[in-house]
């Protein structure tokens, strides 16, 4: 498939009209991820993780409205610009602020700011399930907005927006650029380093790792609503890939059915490795670690399904469902990181495999060294901008319930109310 | 963008396809909107709930397939019409019975034909839901058939298929004429007034207003059915919008990007107002209200998406947010309203707020006057219409369990088994 | 609507980026009915049912892009074929392996495939759900293997890809050959006569019959999950049977609307009838029962909504309505088979009532006989096939858990774990 040229190719009715509807069908996948996440939480917080869910994309929605689409700004379209060593380094947008002129943007510019709304909205979920059951509504909406604001903007522009990434291969000759069309990095790599330091900053639940002995188990609490998401994320990402392909790669309309196949073979060849490996790792598969399997398979097809063949595609996703269940486990019990939703190894371990395997699989010259740089700019540059104002906004907004909140559950706590007040539940006594 | 005109434009290969996988999208926000409205009920019911918008849906569309599509008419197609004042008055289509001649019909109908088979099962759940825990699924079903047959063909021929309404620009020079793509009016205002009527025949459950203290809190069973049902709603409610734009009002392609980016900012203004709204309130943002605000910013983005500017529409949707808890509020404890799914605060006042700030926004001299006519219309004419019907229909067909089968649960009454019968409840005193 | 001629119409960028679309929202379908099967389950074995859900679909999908693909081959592609009687009788595909070339394919090959990937997918859910709390998941996966590596190819070269089935119009001058655009066949009697040999293989659930007095009723443990689940599976289905009348009638655009219409009509009426019937049956409707009643609409629909008019269509539904119940019934009381999901009758018996249909509503003459001719192989050599295989395969990899994994459940015994470890669960005592 062809990468994104400078010159656009003409866009059709039928196209336009295709690329429209396939971003109508793409929020299923934030519906499905905040459902997983909701059921891989606590029953005590479970309404505050799916309102937090709502309110966290409403957040990003505004804000990226407000002021990221104008930071982010569109390929061909104005932008901020420096010079450095003889090439020219495209590092910001800068289109008209409130989505200015949007009825009146070229047709690939209005379907751009449609993917963005939801990629940015994806993005701010992503930590908020890893803060579940101890991070406060108000930090998630904070979170959200400074992802909003700041983060994704560059990001999408330096990715999609013909920023200095997209053009490492017009200025450096390296393969077609940084080539990441379905959100692999700006979305799940931004999410998952965010949930990192999220978690950092947070520190995990209480009793989860006590003074002596192992971990403490906390499944989560509705395997159903868990499986069930990864189901929905499943159709929206199928929508959500094809319309990364159409959108930054412009593939002609023939390419899209291949990219579909290599998202759902990427996410079923994720969910067998997974199933595999835990029933030979515990004697028995895990069906949290199965549904992070295949929402990592769904990641990294994200990075690779509209560069890749099936074969490949599903290679790709078997590696990211063995990866997943040995990174949860790494990350709990050796770095003693608590993830419920396994957002790190799922979108930002996911994320990683899949930018790097494009480099592996993809035919062009240089392709490698273009996706090691756009991996070396987000771990070094992204990550510990996000370290220091996550670290900042730690100050103003405090990330983490009290211990009396969070020992009667972010639900009595937050709202007032249980998510299931007719339900008997469980005492649980891994706080007292 | 433009209003209907008389002469339809071209309809090519490529926009009748869009509008009819639109049109496929939008169901998703029946599912929505079934399920929030079964989670905000009691878990005794909770089967019914469901099994009843399932059956309510099914009836609409049988009786509106029978009978109502001939009386909903198209736009260009036979109607009845009278003269007064000078004026044609066209109230009524007269369209061949069982949608004959559909395949043969033109694109626009054809697609009109699908989106009204949606709205009147939309229109039909809406008092569903209001009547929980008390209305009978025979009332239900005959509730929906009265308005399949009867009430949406009157207004969706008034609005959307040439009626009067629609014909105040050129008869009267008032704007464009009364301005509702999405259905806020014709969907949510028959919905939302039936609920109305429904509540005032039916009465309250049973110990929701006791003869002294305060009205019990009866929060609905499961919060994750609320708002998850809420996401979904926005995918379709996105689907829809961009559908009735493009059906009622002919909106160019490039027009309808600004339509989703307005439902969204709607939706997501509405949720952040009464999330803010509710914490400085009560304390703590309540999970049902934002729900229910989500909701009423997607009905009033039902009025105004496709007419309005991307920062109107988020003003639009704070708007709604912020006057949804008050009017729960007010409904509850200064009428004595016990309206479970908060229908009529979402989809009458909501839907009121929504074409009204049409008329405040729109560009056109004489809009804000047609919009008010078309009110006008709705709680002159159609609120005592409904209210007389459904009194006689109450007569024919009991709305209301009797105390004992209310007090059981309207599954175990009516359906013979609950909905989770391997799960422990609480036992629920309010009866008693 | 014009049946499959042998030369393919024009196919334009609208129609395939339609085709596309619709393809992409099919998929909710199979997460509406993995939702239903799951809350027709037991609670004990939700997770392994939902998580089987995933993992059938994956293995399925996996095969048949491994080995199915090339065997099902496309229409006017390459085949095996040998001469009886004077005939040609093509009976299996030869494209190439590991879906080579798809990129390059013309068109109408590179959606067929997609569609084919989700009919597999589903045909191997359909068994799954009738093994439900005591088929092991090794043995869903290896069924869905052999589905998807031998059975599913077959039909669907007999049926899609110019197999003597769809050719007994040109040979042998039945009407327009073997008719089964939306799968009633290929997907719904494969699925719903593997679940009847699973259920004879693999026994009833322990205490469902015993020895004295009647079976024992076990009602699914979650009725929302069953009825979302069947708005879900509208949604998915509605887009379905649109594909397939596009993919292997050619239907025109302005057809689709009418198979729209039908397929909800079908819906609407069976949901009616088995309303209406089970209430006079057992004094109250039976929301597990009205589920079962949808859902065989929609597999009627599958054989029917492309080639009927609504009238007939609504007939149709409401007869697969009326049958429904019955054969529950009667394959509960009278053959003591334990199908938890009612597979067999939604799926088996929807699917044969429709492709029956088709013949009876058809204007084209030898139509009935050619549905009958398909029926007939169906019956004559699919299902004994299926009854050898599935016989031979549970010698390799037992179908039924061991009698003590059954009593503590299945996701204790398979997965280590329980789908809702918060919630306070009724003892159950049906086992002991």
């Amino acid at each position: 498939m062809n990468p994104a040229s400078l010159a656009l190719p003409e866009l059709t009715e039928a196209v336009f009209a295709l690329g429209f509807v396939l971003l109508l069908l793409a929020p299923l996948a934030l519906a499905g991820l905040a459902l997983t996440n909701t059921g891989l939480g606590r029953s005590r917080s479970a309404a505050q993780a799916l309102l937090g869910s709502l309110i966290v994309a409403a957040v990003a929605a505004i804000v990226f409205f407000v002021v990221g689409a104008a930071f982010t700004g569109s390929a061909g379209g104005a932008s901020h610009i420096f010079h450095l060593a003889g090439k020219p380094w495209n590092w910001l947008g800068a289109a008209p602020w409130l989505l200015g002129g949007l009825s009146g943007a070229p047709p690939y510019g209005q379907l751009a700011f449609l993917f963005e709304f939801l990629a940015v909205a994806m993005a701010a979920m992503i930590p908020w399930g890893s803060g579940a059951d101890r991070l406060r509504l108000a930090a998630g909406c904070a979170i959200a907005a400074l992802l909003s604001a700041v983060f994704f903007p560059l990001l999408a522009h330096w990715v999609w927006a013909g920023g200095w990434l997209a053009q490492l291969g017009v200025n450096f000759s390296l393969g077609a650029g940084f080539l990441d069309p379905g959100g692999a990095a700006t979305v799940h790599l931004l999410g998952g380093f965010s949930a990192l330091v999220v978690v950092w900053t947070t520190g995990s639940r209480k009793g989860k790792f006590p003074k002596e002995g192992f971990s403490t188990a906390m499944p989560g609490h509705n395997a159903v609503y868990v499986l069930f998401g990864c189901l929905l994320a499943l159709v929206g990402w199928l929508a959500w890939n094809a319309a990364g392909a159409l959108l930054w790669l412009h593939a002609p309309l023939s390419a899209l059915p291949v990219v579909v196949v290599n998202t759902l073979l990427s996410a079923a060849g994720a969910l067998a490795a997974t199933f595999a490996v835990t029933r030979i790792r515990f004697g028995k598969p895990d069906a949290s670690l199965c549904a992070n399997g295949w929402l990592a398979g769904l990641v990294a097809s994200s990075a690779c399904a509209a560069v890749v063949e099936p074969l490949p595609a599903l290679f790709i996703g078997i590696i990211a469902g063995l990866l997943t269940p040995l990174l949860v486990e790494v990350l709990e019990l050796a770095v003693s990181i608590d993830d419920p939703s396994g957002a790190i190894s799922v979108h930002a371990v996911g994320g990683l495999w899949g930018l790097f395997a494009v480099g592996l699989f993809a035919p062009r010259p240089g392709q490698l060294l273009a996706q090691l740089v756009g991996i070396a700019a987000l771990l070094g540059l992204i990550l510990p901008l996000l370290y220091l104002l996550f670290w900042l906004l730690n100050r103003v907004v405090a990330f983490r319930a009290d211990p009396d909140g969070e020992r009667i559950g972010m639900d009595l706590h937050e709202l007032g109310g249980g998510a299931y007040p007719e339900f008997v539940l469980h005492r649980d006594d891994s706080y007292r």
